[in-house]
């Protein structure tokens, strides 16, 4: 028995796009299939994790400044990682991630100052590890911006921009879809959420054969 | 009325090694000459920074990895650096903190694995900032264990580390202050408390008089 390997697919988006009800729906879908699948997110997704991830986004928005923020979020990653990513792959198993190193690189490396160069040394040194396939929600902003204030919560922070900032951030997506083509996929998001996860599912199903997952 | 420059002085030495006790003797000590004196502490040091300590140091010891802590550290004295140190500094403060980089190399360099590299890349990306002088109390371990043992507090998990330990941290912290000669100053701690605060008086008034704080 050679042991299959993990794989590791991330959701990218800006707010309101969907990509958490469309990594649930996915989720379900693969552990139809007889699938083992662990679903996370973030910052987040460890008990260490999650308690940074509270440090970081309750509070003051400027408590912390963009650099400090960046460092947080990468320790959060980091143990994200250590203790949940790294062992589900390790054992084979197909691991989706809301939100991963893609989301650092555009929220944090564009809206607050141009820190691109200081998050990709970074993950460089700290992190290393890049998803086997990342699927971008992609949709107008003026959609995802009422969907994202109809909610409530600790995000809200990060939803507060305005729609000209959303567009920036649409855009900066696009362009990450752009410069890391060989794993990005870009989903059309503007359409009834069964149509968006038709389209995830057959991503995914291709990503899959390709790592001997398939049936 | 040309502002003269801060100066930045730290501490560094075993657990039990007397450095708190001096730093506040000097701070003392300053102040009674008229300099107008900060005096803070690593981890920790502003606001942000106490809590990110309190993340780390409490609860379990293995809870983060190694690499997780050095983030967190450097979340740490990033914050630190822009509230208190770098505001104080330039208002041509004398700024003395209880240990600060040098620690990082030392006990997460040295201690938990050989991360000295990752720490080094780290401080170079995000902190940048050396003191201008660095005091090193330097001791026998054993005195310095059983002071530290006397004591209760949160920095415990760093000195349950047993003697052999800490006779490698002394000499981790003596080889620092070769690879760092300019503005290291190795002070004999195993005398008396008002003997070592001399030394330190002595060698901080060179630095005073150089940097334009004399007399």
């Amino acid at each position: 028995m050679s042991p299959r390997p993990g794989l590791f697919l991330t959701f990218e988006g800006i707010d309101g796009s969907g990509k958490s009800t469309q990594a649930r729906l996915l989720a379900d879908a693969l552990r139809a299939q007889g699938q083992d699948v662990i679903l996370t997110r973030e910052p987040g997704g460890s008990p260490g994790a999650e308690e940074i991830r509270r440090l970081v986004l309750e509070g003051d928005p400027d408590r912390w400044s963009a650099e400090t923020e960046i460092l947080l979020f990468t320790a959060a990653r980091r143990d994200h990682l250590e203790r949940t990513i790294e062992p589900a792959l390790a054992a084979g198993k197909v691991v989706i991630c809301d939100r991963f190193a893609d989301s650092t690189r555009m929220y944090q490396g564009l809206s607050r100052g141009n820190l691109r160069r200081v998050v990709d040394q970074l993950h460089v040194l700290m992190i290393g590890r890049e998803p086997d396939l990342t699927l971008l929600i992609d949709m107008e902003p003026s959609t995802g911006l009422n969907r994202a204030k109809g909610r409530q919560g600790t995000e809200e922070r990060f939803e507060d921009f305005g729609v000209e900032l959303q567009h920036k951030m649409r855009a900066g997506f696009l362009s990450l879809a752009q410069e890391f083509a060989d794993r990005f996929r870009v989903i059309d998001g503007d359409r009834g959420i069964q149509d968006v996860s038709a389209d995830v599912t057959a991503a995914v199903a291709d990503a899959l054969i390709h790592n001997g997952h398939g049936a």
